[in-house]
């Protein structure tokens, strides 16, 4: 894993404002939980909204803050004036998304001008232990905000 | 596209039901909008609670309605006591998801026992016009209920 | 499906030229068996070198020649200065590589001067019968020559 | 990353001989190069029939590799009487196939009695430097031989 370098000091500052400007992520009840160059981390409970219909974390859940997770590891290393849009994703679910809260965990794979690889990982937590419930490989795209 | 026969005459009562037990669907606003074997129709609104940072519809939501068309398509061809988990599904974005409503339409490509490959189209409807928004391609497996 | 446009019209002689830059068609018996704008064909037969371990057609070819019909219906699409890039590509392998030529057809879902989005069908013919063996979709890159 | 037990002590024969079967990966000139519980390593040189339009390595030749190495990482964890098929693959294409040799690593993220997910980096060596030009990710699925 290479050290990533911000191009822009103010990056933890832009990927927060980007998150809490996600309604989504309110309704979700997720929560950005760690931020590094290349790497973030955001998590979500699994409210009584967010189900599938055996009643565990819907996959749509899973894919939210995973892609999200990914987008803000690309987000961090880019200049002031750049966004980024996923252009494709893919997920493998592992296991059913149950427990106490979700963890997904993002990071840049290989950056670029025109387009960022990343990966996230997304994690059941349930009594103190991470199971490994989906794993995310995508392309995320900078561009002008 | 070969015509596909259910296996059980009470597909569409039990995909209703499942897609009556996702609180997920709930949360969106989604509906189950139309099933014929290997084929399914989920809508959604994007609401004030479903977006992304830009306004637009997020992908989360763009995901979970093509995921579950997809999976009610495969879950049509079913036996009674089978219910479908998502193994694997890649998405690609087309453009943002902005507009009065997203149509998720979802279908078998190949079914099988053990896997069954389906694909959804994600349209968004503005002003009486479907825009391709995503494209998706994924694995379904038959479980025991 | 919208009826597109060559922006350069001499693309299908760029196509063929291209085609036969690619020593590993050659290796492969390949041929460019159909252009038009967006889409394109290529053939190839399942020759001893090129099987796995059960004797079917290798993935590697699959996946070779349903990469590059849709990396061709891309370029049929662009200026006559711009290549393509396979940047991501996923294959679902629906049945074995088996009989007598596999025929894969490419086409232009949507395009982007940034990125194209791209599908892939590939088809074994046995028999005079065609089954599908793979389903593809990807996202290629125009980049400068 | 689990320490991974093999069903069958014969595993690496078994994929020693499965690999020898694969006339595809002579015509390659690939070798099997590094077999452990759940992970594999196969290298191959760029032949002169193995190239793209560009004269690097074919994307074909960088999956075909890629996929073998996953599938026998998974293949090594699996009791006697079974194989693996590879039902879907992802690759996210990073760099150039550019140098001397190109490098796949596989290994089983899940093993599970009806899916195994897989991943498979691989990389070009140039001058005794490794540059990670692939990124793949997907399912191989246990089938009696």
């Amino acid at each position: 894993m290479p050290p990533y370098e911000p191009a822009f000091p103010g990056y933890a500052q832009k990927v927060a404002k980007s998150f809490g400007n996600q309604s989504m992520m309110t309704t979700f009840g997720a929560a950005l939980d760690g931020l590094e160059p290349g790497h973030c981390t955001i998590t979500a409970p699994i409210l009584p909204g967010s189900r599938q219909q055996a009643g565990y974390g819907h996959a749509g859940l899973t894919f939210a803050i995973g892609d999200s997770a990914a987008g803000y590891s690309a987000l961090s290393l880019l200049d002031e004036d750049l966004e980024v849009l996923t252009t494709e994703m893919k997920i493998n679910l592992l296991a059913p998304a149950k427990g106490d809260l979700l963890i997904a965990r993002g990071r840049v794979i290989r950056p670029g001008r025109r387009l960022i690889v990343v990966t996230s990982e997304v994690f059941a937590l349930e009594n103190g232990f991470e199971t490994l419930i989906a794993l995310m490989q995508g392309t995320m795209m900078p561009v002008r905000a």
